[in-house]
């Protein structure tokens, strides 16, 4: 679903069939500025949804800071003018959506600046219909993204490989069923299954909840025959160790659902002067 | 927008044209059984969702505890049966919605549990489009609801007073703009403003980030006139000091968006017996 | 659902796959212009609805007369510019409005303008979909509006307290789950009832069905203790006797589904000017 | 649109994101039947409607009557079993259709019965969205129906005939645009436009405001060559005297929007038996 | 269905959440032209339908030669102006509207083209959802319409007849059930069976799977009586005879079920100075 | 899309308000069972879909023989049971589906039996919205699937290369962007582009438009280091030398585009008992 369609929604959900309190005390006719301004460090992400909401509802919103920008406190980082009812109507879904996107980078930022060289990756513990927005946070974060979804991609999980019968088995039917622009990957829990894994022709090795010995010892064995990702509750200060261990990439579902929202809140000043 | 579409797109965007791995890997025919657990302490939340989701692939979700239960790390809460691709397919989804719920039911019983006589609530601050379930969380974790939208409730903010040109103009325009059965509720950051609203005829007072003796000030002064609502990062510690001085609702964003999501996961066992 | 997708829905209704006659004998690119006049003395309600149906069709619609205008017959209220065939499609869509909506304002304003100060409302017997324009032709009639709906009110009626075993129970039940923004409605049909009501906290009483020495009773009795509303096929006439006793409120369900269509119709001249 | 997705919209419009009173007074697992019954004479119309809506709330509506049926007052021709809070819920939507319908149900019989042997049909004037179900409500009462909307007929009108340069060059381009299956129907306003109708092909004619010895004059020189309808405010009183002239058809936009709602009830009952 | 709608799904199958390669290779700013060409000699059909499709992802379609147009190879008939980005992402499903509408103008105008008098037309075989741009292609290659769909004709076939008991009770039931503009068709496979269907009132014959001769016996008997159409594998070359038969109609499904895509490609040109 | 979306909105375009000649003609009440034959040999394809429409009208359809068995003419592959109306009303969307479908799976069989060691794939040239089917209809003739959509799969083609300046840059940005499953693809049109593409890290090489000798060139010299997919109007015969080359993959987009749809018909018998 295009973020068009989301932010709809997102409106009808909160708006539905009136503001009755805009409606009630704000003039149609008066126009007004709003000033959106941090309330905490944060690293900014969520214009574009914020530029949508404002627009569906009749008003534009003007991002002085790019989505990546550090922000301190109290920092102004976007304007929006337009009809007061406007600005008052839409307020509340264009807050939600840059605090909760500003959460995620501004967490995934710290998570991921101990680690500078490493890929660190989100996965699909996401909110759901948010996803392409969470995805974007992430990247602007300093992180990068797995897969998007199930139609995207081939990972193969300790449950598919007992359902078809083993690695070898599972690795061969996805080779045969997937299109030939996508690497096969498997989740392995021991050395005998990466050796297994790599022997059918896996592309792709996710190493699962091992610690940095069995991390070290399957990598300095099979370097450079796949790639090799790491997943499990990994920690930022694990980061630097699996960094010099030469991992591929870490996946980190905390990026999203461990982060909290920003704090970030919206001042409306009246605009005299109105022809509308 | 009901669960079911909100299911519904959720599938489709983690789904969409297919699951690659499990139609690759897992025979159509095949049926099985998931146990899901918790991973942590926690208060469930999500079991309509998680319902929702496994009936729309065709698997059958039964809860073993009641929304609100809490729940020990390992204790599985619910199984679900079907045929194996099913339950693959709509694991992350049902899981992410799970997480995510019980990590605000969880939250909030923390939050609420010190001051159990007091009406804690809420707010607007909610991610798009799953607003229904998060205030579902909020009331299973033991707080109350505010309003749910701007359809349904009149709350008069600094940026409407302004707009109506005064307390006094606001209150009035609203009373007879809204029908009958609605309280108006005012937003007031002054002992003058208080006496203002109340004059208008305002029903709900805000109180907004005063401190403990502005709060008690105001109540001693106007108790019964009004129900009192405090607003403004109140914190958890905050909140017996509240219900000493009388206040009548406390108003708590964080309930929600500074929730991170519950660790919960899900095993299949595969059933060899099919027929079908 | 918004105008914009009701008028949609509306135009693909009567449009469908093509207007036959007119592609088929109006050139497409011949422009023309409309006049929409009264044919019998009328309340005008509908510019809103019936702008949207020839914008939507690439046509202008401009009023001439506001809303709440009373207009004789004869009068034009109304032209419209654009292609012939635009202000051919359109026209069914949007007199149906105009005739619906300022039928039901005309029979409101005459149904109310023998009770001036008195405050009569509609009910939820509105044409499904059409409940939000309905309410509005209502508001400009003269009239005002009960709740919109299930969702941002509370009314207990006779089935509610049987289900919950008694008027008491029920508002009781009612106050608990309802936030506090709601006043509570109870439908009372003997002075017993009210007596119970208003001791279990209704805030707002309906008397159904009473004749107006019961509601004179329970009115002189209880005064100031909520507000008093009437129901129950009240006509015209006896609004002034509701009134000179002290009702707060008559709700009427008859002026919207007693209203018929107003006599509405639209000329067209053919601009023969035109080089698009 | 189907009648299915007409219903999710209407409940919608009036349930949303909750039936707030029902849910807080009315125990979930309680059981109900309800009494559907006629408060003044009617033909019954709008079975289906109702039955839609009660199925989409989880109840059974079961029609004693067929629509079509006259009703006296005080006649039960439905009911409805269910859990109390589908009842209740469901109520008002099913009784708007039944309502609604069931008034032109019976507007329609009394306008017709006084011309048993004339074909009298409806127009495009009808509420939007809600022309499949009035439009039934019409044959319901006794009358016909005439095209259903503008894809499906060619109904050249003096607008179209002044855009295509003459009643000759309409009907032409009409004809060749035409399938083959479709009749072309032109209005006429003078015995010298039926002449040039005719002879371009039309076969069927609109006589539109023409008197009684106008409309004798066309059809005695030209009976048989097409099929004549009248149109423009035709009353019941006129009908018989149409029916003598030898008209074919008689199109009455008022059946449908000159019709008032029918005065129909719904009465409760708890089933205190319920194991589910 | 509009075309709006149509593109918009296209879009959304074949872009989804993005378009990888064209996102992750080429720069946002840059702004370039295209050229679409022929590569077999072809009827043009679909310059509508590729107009909307760059539209919607923010190009500008102009076409250079209009529908109906022959084309040779390596002419160019369109060129589309806009970001790199939107050509790239459109160009796919703009090129398979031309190329399969393209196809079946090209294929009818090459199949009707032995035969000019005589109307030929198309079926309800057509690929679902795209009637509408496919029959316009079957007019653009100079043949004709027959009813568009179930709702806006009248066709009884064989499985009606043995339904109805019969071709006169079918006719019949069908007069009486069809609004007045419909004239009834039905399909006859025998002399007889014209014989009764005239007689019941049938004003359009389908000859199905008749010989030349039959077909020349029925019409030269019934001649004025009723239009006849033909149906039933007929090839191009028998359109001449059927032709001097006599013949009204001849329907051909293969007009559009036996074309195959006509062969077209685009090239793209970067323009260098972009300001955006 | 979902195929029980696209069959509801094909059956909405093909029976709209009303299958008109049905509903006049064929009793409510009766049942039927309808045999669909083929009238033609082919490879059956599109039991899914067929079942879909009928299952939507409510009838239920039953496949006698799978998906890709061969049919020879005059054999019965499905049954279908259920009312006489719905069998009649589904027909031709149901054997649209089958038609066009069946009609992509017999002309791949057709196309691939000369080659059968070789993986010969489709391409993006799809019916716009149903692209799903028709992919499995290609893979019920015997061939395979290229990527579904711009979605999931990376191919750098000619305009990408310029737009991004150069291959190697390319191919870089396509790496950093895309996640770790998917391998990239360059289109190169000569041995030193496919040089170049290698050394930038791509994986799979489209030789496009390369005659036997350079395709023979490139791949003894690059054996191994890539897979190699050949595209450029390959017709059937050259299937076999392409193998003996070594190619890992052709695309033909003919698969489908150059297909027409295989003959098939339903015929049906009324059942006479019936007694719903």
């Amino acid at each position: 679903m295009h973020l068009t369609e989301l932010v709809r929604l997102a409106l009808e959900e909160d708006v539905g069939n009136g503001d009755l309190t805009t409606e009630a005390t704000v003039p149609a006719g008066r126009r007004g500025e709003a000033h959106i301004r941090a309330k905490q460090p944060l690293v900014l992400c969520g214009n574009a949804e914020a530029a949508e909401v404002f627009r569906q509802v009749g008003a534009a919103y003007q991002p002085l800071l790019e989505d990546g920008a550090r922000v301190e406190p109290g920092v102004v980082f976007a304007q929006v003018r337009g009809p007061l009812r406007a600005l008052l109507t839409g307020e509340r879904v264009a807050l939600n959506l840059l605090m909760q996107l500003s959460g995620i980078a501004t967490h995934t930022r710290r998570f991921v600046e101990g680690a500078p060289g490493l890929r660190v990756v989100d996965t699909r513990k996401t909110t759901p219909l948010w996803r392409a927005s969470q995805r974007r946070a992430v990247r602007i974060g300093g992180a990068a993204n797995h897969r998007f979804a199930l139609y995207d991609g081939i990972l193969i999980k300790d449950n598919h490989i007992v359902a078809a019968g083993g690695i070898t088995a599972a690795v061969r039917a996805a080779r045969s069923a997937a299109h030939h622009l996508l690497r096969i990957e498997v989740e392995c829990e021991s050395a005998a299954e990466v050796e297994e894994a790599l022997a059918a022709g896996a592309e792709v090795i996710m190493l699962d909840n091992m610690d940095d010995a069995q991390v070290g010892a399957v990598i300095s064995r099979h370097r450079g025959q796949a790639l090799f990702e790491i997943s499990g509750n990994v920690s930022a200060a694990r980061l630097p160790i699996l960094a010099a261990l030469g991992v591929d990439l870490v996946s980190v579902g905390g990026l999203i659902h461990q982060a909290t929202w920003a704090d970030i809140s919206m001042k409306l000043r009246i605009v005299e002067t109105d022809l509308s």
